[in-house]
């Protein structure tokens, strides 16, 4: 694998998710301005789109029409920023830095701040909704009922429910685990589903890649914990050590982090095993998991 | 008319909305148990499923398998519920009685009002990704993206936004009404379109419906205002007088109560008068436009 070679892969996709992200969020001088405008904010010029990378990586497998997969992975997108908005609310984890700018409610103001959310939401249905992702469009609704269910209370939002529900107590690691499967791991499996099925996807691609997308989900959390407590502001884009401060349950407070990085590894292997039936057509997924894991931000 | 008869068809049809609702919303076993609670809470037990009999109603014009309509009701209720939970929040109106109940958050707490309304928005878009709707898929994810679009920035999440603006300004009737046509319009448009795509809805019949929708939106709006100013808490179920007393611009602020019940009663003539080409199958649109208008609370 060359790592150049990804980087470059990688850099085209970003571009061309920023592109599309541009395209479909309301123009800021359309009514209402404030709220136009505080989407555009929440959303464009930052982030590292892994979720789009995952779908894209996923339908290269699958052999899908990219101009589908972006679609796709810019809903995924639209679904994990509007999360990120609502979850730094002062009802919830109150936080004033995100990927290196004032948060939304901070930059605009809290009744914004949750609307940008809610039409986000929406935004992310109306693409799935308009433009052709698959060839049958029965299949087309599964797709939409599959990212639907990832987001909701079975998935994100109910994920973010149990973080609530855990502040102040100490999770086992098999409870936190539980926790990110579904405040993390439901939509990263989604990106990574929903690019494959952009394509011709049988089922064993199909639970191949769901399995890698699981190991890789949680790799994901446990290096986000891991960076949490390492490090400093600047790297992460928003506010580190938050999690210790806030008395939140992490990988590295169960587990320590010599074995917070181990246990990173371990799932990376784990996510790479899943993925050995499939041959060269993964190789973008391969480079994925290393990306997701050895990340340094 | 008899209105004997068009309460017996409301009072059945909202029992079968409350029975859908109930299925498909996650037991409060479940978990996260106290997220899907509080998502029941918010929807179950009240309301006057305005919506759904709307999509019933349109439904029944285009001979629509009633099976299908109520998950297209059930889907716009969803919606409708996810924004009163989020509206009633401290940093939108900051409401403590809804439905004759404590609000969501005065019941729960803010952060899980928050995720309350954040996952009845997914679950409205899965179930137009799970059932089946229509005989043809494509037109399937047409109505999903019609949803979409009523419920986004550019429909209901923007009336809201243009409502935040709009606190302690004097807005002109035009102003008012472009607000209202966002806020409460588009969805209330999007429900009796729902419910008429569900069957063989013609571009005649769609184009009647979406007019009658427009208006009735309106009306709805219209009566709320005056109700607002004019019935007691106890009947309302929710803080009666508030509009003035948060200084929002009003109907009644804007018209004065006698006009107000006169423009009110203009906007169902021009509801009816849209329905003139469609025959008895629009017997129930007509009396929903009596119910909606005569209201008492």
């Amino acid at each position: 694998m060359n790592p150049a070679d990804f980087q470059s892969w990688a850099a085209a996709r970003q571009t061309r998710i920023e592109a599309v992200l541009e395209q479909v969020l309301p123009l800021s001088r359309i009514a209402p301005a404030r709220l136009h405008a505080a989407m555009r904010y929440a959303v464009l010029g930052a982030g590292k789109r892994v979720r789009p990378l995952l779908a894209f990586a996923a339908g290269e497998l699958t052999r899908a029409d990219p101009e589908r997969v972006v679609i796709a992975g810019a809903a995924v997108e639209l679904i994990h920023a509007y999360s990120l908005v609502h979850d730094d609310l002062p009802c919830m984890d109150d936080d004033v830095l995100r990927r290196g700018k004032p948060t939304c409610h901070v930059e605009y103001d809290e009744a914004t701040a949750l609307l940008v959310g809610d039409a986000l939401q929406s935004v992310a249905f109306q693409l799935l909704g308009e433009y052709r992702l698959s060839d049958d469009p029965a299949d087309q609704l599964d797709m939409i009922k599959l990212l639907a269910t990832a987001a909701g209370s079975r998935g994100m939002a109910g994920g973010q429910a149990i973080d609530l529900e855990s502040v102040g107590k100490k999770l086992s690691v098999p409870e936190l685990e539980l926790m990110h499967i579904h405040k993390t791991g439901a939509l990263i499996r989604a990106s990574a589903l929903l690019g494959a099925k952009c394509g011709k996807a049988d089922e064993r691609a199909l639970t191949a890649v769901d399995t890698f997308a699981k190991h890789i989900g949680l790799a994901f959390q446990v290096v986000d914990d891991v960076l949490d407590a390492e490090a400093p502001t600047a790297t992460l884009g928003k506010t580190a050590g938050k999690d210790a401060q806030q008395n939140k349950p992490t990988y590295v407070s169960a587990l320590g982090l010599t074995d917070s990085k181990a246990f990173a590894e371990e799932l990376r292997q784990d996510a790479l095993r899943a993925l050995a039936p499939l041959g060269e057509g993964a190789l973008r997924l391969r480079q994925l998991a290393d990306f997701i894991v050895l990340r340094r931000f």
